[in-house]
């Protein structure tokens, strides 16, 4: 697997699939059927919004995991740093370096 | 660094600094100072929020950025895999191995 390919994973594999998973939760959840108080705020309040605003609601989601995603990978880059800390990460697949992560991965938002 | 460091700074500087961040472009955008189509979506989605539901909906935004970023470390820990791609990733900072990342991560949020 090299950077793109891992990039493209990303994207599929928790952008596209958490999506579909916070699609379910929010639309099939009863709210009988939960005691979590933040979950049970949640579906409230996903149910309190008109039906174009739920669309308008993912689509808020979906930016947010760009968002963090793309942090991360700014961070193991070293294009970002954490405080203080100017060291270097290196993220390795098998032994073979991968690098330039968040700028593959936002590229395929553009 | 070793990896409880690095996952409680991916929480102050990207979780927290992130949330920040949406609180304040939310709350002091006006619809008039944005020309892109999402953007002016979202803002006008928020503005439309009852004031109880804004605190939710960026608790909502909270736990979307520890999901993605938690499943982010599954992946880079073998925890959680991509596709049919088995092989193993490695985090190193400064040349020293990172690893548990995921658990150390969501164990701040417990």
């Amino acid at each position: 697997m090299d950077s793109k390919e891992l990039v493209y994973l990303l994207k599929i594999g928790i952008i596209n699939e958490n999506l579909e998973i916070y699609k379910g939760l929010f639309s099939d959840t009863l709210p009988s059927e939960i005691k979590d108080p933040y979950f049970i705020d949640a579906i409230s309040f996903f149910n309190n919004l008109p039906d174009e605003h739920k669309r308008i609601f993912f689509s808020i989601l979906r930016q947010v995991m760009i968002d963090s995603i793309s942090n991360v990978l700014g961070v193991i880059d070293g294009s970002s740093s954490l405080e203080e800390h100017d060291g270097d990460f290196s993220l390795l697949y098998e032994g073979k370096s991968l690098e330039y992560l968040q700028d593959y991965f936002l590229s395929q938002f553009e």
